[in-house]
């Protein structure tokens, strides 16, 4: 991949974790990145912890390697100015946000987009904190964003929403368009769809967590990394594919729905939930679960490209 | 892989596309095979339906091609003797089931495992056509089966569990495990949960049916073809893992569960499904996107491997 973004500005607002995997992915495509965080701290740890998702993405596409730069900045304003998006990655609070839109608002360059990377918050809560609504839309990415494709993307002006994914598309990312606001967006409602169940299981001692995740891992979500939910219905249909499985299956689909739990987190829920996963990590620590998630990803992200 | 099942002799009995994926698959790692198949068809359409998964099966593991052999049986008395397994796969019809079971029974070897493939049936269900209930476990695989390495145990009898798990895992499969029956053992009940979710944001306008298809391949799929739920949540949870995360979101987590959707599958729902799966395929027949499927599925195990 060539660096696209060899003269794009972008902006990167809170440089936590998700700022940091952000920035590394951009620069990593040739974008010059501003980097804000109300702490300063942050910034002095930004190239630490830019330090993994650089090296990771060198090692998945290596002819695009650390073309662009970071510059930092101790005002909000002055990374705001020139950028064409601004990735905002604040707490997730209502109040702050707005408190921040406040402040940027009038620095932005008329045609420019806010990218909220929001996971709990929605376009609609967002949007009242703008005098132009037009210019915020919502693009949540998937941990870890710098190595997972995905950036769900919503907001109420087509030709920002076009030009931002333009710009997602050219670091290499996915950018799947809602057509309606969402708690949760698409990928988080179906985690979270997909995991009380697994709770459930869990709950009714149906099969052990480690059990559970191999199934997962070994099974649906194996397939689910090659084709989506809707198409293996379709494919699980034959020849009729998805009208042939609704006629025939429909009706057993919606009671097999009912049949799915409802489960709650009790204490006893939550230690099985604690111990099963310390069971599952087998003395690895996060730290090292996650360098293992990442090599495993980089290694199927080879794979697909 | 060596042929680890060199001496090992299996019956299929019924041999419709999964049966013939799992004759490609234990004949792809050196055992005998014994087929049998109420009708004559069948058998003469055995050859062919083989084809497919025993090239896919070379390409993924050239060093364990095809060493061992097929042999037919018009008499399932036949098929069954002298079998350690005998992995059965008629129709999910359990009167069927259990009338095959009655004819099998007396001809097993003592120690012989009957599994069946039942995807809607429990145990327990298909145990009351046993006099000894011992003799059968499900083993449960997941479309496609000669690729996708998940196959869900259940049974009462531990020692037949552990042989049936070694001959699977001989055969490359990752046999997963369960403490207790339940209705479409782990995988098929997380994907009628994520699917209901997939459902209700089509119903509700919220994504279109290749947009969440989309997400979910880009995004969550892709992360569980790597690590499951329980441990994606362990993760999301920091320096805390599964324990902070529950300590901080697990109610919040509670009134995203209550926020999902019940969808029910009326005819708009069906037609919205239908016309989004064939949005999604742009053209592409059933069996080109089999054929893309598996071959996406082929370079991802081989990353894996």
């Amino acid at each position: 991949m060539t660096a696209d973004l060899e003269d794009t500005q972008i902006a990167i607002l809170v440089a936590g974790l998700i700022g940091a995997c952000w920035a590394a992915l951009f620069v990593h495509h040739g974008a010059t990145v501003r980097v804000w965080d109300p702490q300063r701290t942050a910034l002095d740890k930004l190239a630490e912890r830019m330090t993994r998702p650089l090296a990771q993405l060198k090692e998945l596409e290596p002819e695009s390697a650390s073309q662009g730069k970071v510059v930092y900045h101790d005002m909000v304003e002055g990374a705001v100015e020139g950028a064409v998006l601004i990735q905002e990655n604040g707490p997730e609070n209502l109040d702050l946000k707005h408190a921040l839109y406040t402040r940027v608002e009038p620095m932005m360059a008329p045609d420019a987009i806010l990218a909220s990377s929001t996971s709990a918050l929605t376009w609609s809560e967002l949007a009242s904190g703008f005098s132009d609504p037009d210019r915020l839309i919502t693009a949540h990415p998937f941990n870890p964003p710098h190595l997972v494709p995905l950036v769900e993307t919503f907001g109420h002006d087509a030709d920002r929403l076009d030009r931002a994914e333009a710009i997602y598309r050219a670091a290499g990312r996915v950018p799947v368009r809602m057509n309606k606001d969402a708690t949760g967006h698409i990928a988080n409602r179906l985690s979270s769809a997909l995991w009380r169940e697994a709770v459930h299981m869990v709950a009714e001692g149906i099969a052990d967590v480690a059990a559970i995740d191999a199934a997962l891992v070994n099974g649906p979500g194996l397939r689910w990394s090659v084709i989506g939910a809707h198409m293996a219905y379709h494919l699980g249909g034959g020849e009729g594919g998805m009208a042939g499985y609704l006629s025939h299956l429909g009706p057993s689909q919606e009671r097999r729905w009912a049949s799915l739990g409802v489960p709650s987190l009790t204490q006893d829920v939550c230690t099985a939930l604690v111990d099963g996963v310390a069971a599952e990590s087998a003395g690895r620590d996060i730290a090292t679960l996650e360098q293992q998630r990442d090599t495993a990803l980089i290694a199927l992200l080879k794979a697909r490209l």
